[in-house]
């Protein structure tokens, strides 16, 4: 069921079309976040209609709460959160890292303590895949070790080790299930920003030819320079054929950097993070919408914008809303940003299509982000 | 433009439609509360998807933040709120009364702190109409002086005669301001739960011929059976031909009580605060969603409902969202109270349209208000 179809390829970008058992995606993608099995306040109808082809949701959140086997058991990812196109659950490890008490990491997996209720959970690269057959995803991800920007050259190299044999495990599982047909597994680069271990990373998972490769490890602290160092050898180092995947970015500047180097899917929960601190994306830089610069201002955030806040609602109501601690303004904010970061893409995708990526990213980036100004930041 | 058109009368129950400049409503209606010129949380294409024909806003919360020039510059409610159906404000009074801080009441208006900022703000009944014609909702209030639930004799009949006062000079500036065409002015009667101060009070306010009237004062803290024993004479002491509203009464028995004694109108935050609160409205009771009953019931709130909830999320998933305090949680289930509260008056048009109200309300109530179960309160 699963298939990725580059369209037009100039130089290193593409466009391309992911087929999934819940509909197509076309490439290059932006996957907002479903953390709880939802976008916050945002309902599946105002997220189809902001353009979203497709979300993200996280395992670690969750298998947690309200278990995978729950879920399971009410049908799926996809009736529980009455979302019908695809999803990508991620594995759960970057979680485990950030978010869990007490964790052990092993050879066999990472042991840790639930943030929610102290129970001691084991996550190995079986469990993984076993929790993300039962959530039901079209893609899912194999668990990785990912290390903090800083970590040093030895612990780099056995998070790459470790996470190249879970990847060998989580295959070996997938097979087993028998869920190849429903669920494409993905497999993880990681390696720090060393050169050499970020090849010794591809090549490994590369060997175990996956449906598709994601780029972990990245936007955890690095400077910006070291990332797009590590992207420039994305293109030599994961195979062409296959959809590749930057982890954990958002930022637009940084999706234009990764598309030019050969990257077809993103996820990141700037838009929708930020959306909740009254920032508001535009082509021509972001509106901090609590500012009293918008006191009296009927426009809306983007004139021009199709979007169910821009169609309806100035930047006057929006402020109002955020004084007021109303949850409209949050949730208008969010369908915003999200119409914001589909029309990008389809942007990115179009000027792919006719070779003029390079010339217009410099444009955009231009307007999205300029000096600073009242209300804008 | 304004016009009330009773279309059955049934004993002292009566549909009918309540014509105004931006389209009609079918009696007895509930409006649901936007404090801040919004549904907390829901958009205004869900507010009419959920069946919602008109709602009421707050002029004291608007008046203080973001202040009503700025609405009237901004183009008027509903246009800030993005709202095209009929708006009914209320005077400010009540949440003077409950909210301000170091209010002094004289005949001429009452001076109080804002809670939003401090300042020092002056309502009239003067400034009770100049700050509603601003704002431009269909249906305006009198500025009154609403008794706290026991209150002594002298201090309602106070109220009472300071209320009539200031229906007479609301009146006034409303018709000097040449808003009569734009917006129906309802006058309000006090009393609290004396009979002859009741009596007086309509006849005071019954006096000015106003396109509707209000019975204020109830639902403050009274026994349910003084509520009934004032809603008992509603009939005869307020104009047959005219509009009734009981303001903040929201308890669907209470609803139906005053229903079968003549009252066409009201509002409540009780739908939409309890669904913040994660308490579901069905036939058959509530459902508090948190209860652990409900984590893996894959049937949606109320069976048979088509609310946007109940078309795609289960109870399992609702309960999901409150115990992760997901927004969506709060957001779905005001869409869910809003159309229960929608199809309940709609059964109630419909019964009295009959001749079975009575009949059907014992019905409804026993269903409505059974013994406690779990997860039902």
């Amino acid at each position: 069921m699963f298939e990725f179809t580059i369209e037009q390829a100039r130089g290193k970008a593409r466009t391309g079309r992911l087929r999934t058992g819940h509909g197509d995606v076309k490439t290059p993608a932006f996957m907002p976040c479903g953390t709880f099995g939802a976008v916050r306040g945002v309902t599946p109808d105002q997220l189809r209609a902001a353009g979203v082809q497709m979300l993200l949701a996280n395992t670690y959140h969750l298998m947690l709460r309200p278990g995978a086997e729950t879920i399971a058991e009410l049908g799926g990812l996809h009736e529980f959160m009455a979302w019908a196109g695809p999803i990508l659950t991620d594995s759960g490890g970057y979680q485990v890292f950030s978010l869990a008490d007490m964790r052990k990491v092993g050879d066999d997996g990472v042991v840790f303590q639930s943030h929610v209720d102290g129970a001691t959970v084991e996550l190995t690269p079986e469990r993984c895949i076993d929790v993300q057959a039962a959530l039901g995803a079209d893609i899912i991800m194999q668990l990785d070790e990912c290390s903090p920007a800083g970590a040093g050259a030895d612990e780099l190299a056995a998070a790459v080790a470790r996470s190249a044999a879970w990847a060998d495990r989580c295959k070996q599982r997938w097979e087993r299930l028998g869920q190849t047909a429903r669920q494409a597994l993905f497999g993880i680069q990681q390696g720090g920003t060393d050169p050499e271990l970020r090849r010794r990373s591809a090549a490994a998972i590369a060997e175990l030819d996956l449906p598709g490769y994601a780029v972990g490890g990245l936007s955890v602290g690095e400077s910006r320079e070291c990332m797009v160092a590590v992207l420039d050898h994305v293109d030599e180092q994961l195979p062409r054929e296959k959809p590749r995947y930057l982890m954990g970015v958002g930022e637009p500047r940084d999706i234009l950097a990764a598309v030019l180097r050969g990257v077809d899917m993103f996820d990141c929960v700037l838009p929708t993070r930020n959306a909740r601190n009254a920032q508001a994306f535009t082509w021509s830089g972001r509106l901090r919408l609590r500012n009293a610069t918008f006191a009296r201002d009927g426009r809306p955030i983007e004139p021009g914008c199709a979007c169910q806040a821009c169609r309806s609602f100035s930047r006057a109501a929006l402020r109002h809303y955020f004084m007021a601690e109303e949850m409209l303004g949050p949730v208008l904010t969010t369908i915003h940003n999200l119409a914001f970061f589909a029309r990008f893409m389809s942007a990115v995708r179009e000027a792919i299509a006719l070779g003029e990526l390079e010339r217009r990213a410099e444009q955009w980036l231009a307007g999205m982000y300029p000096a600073a100004a009242p209300g804008r930041g």
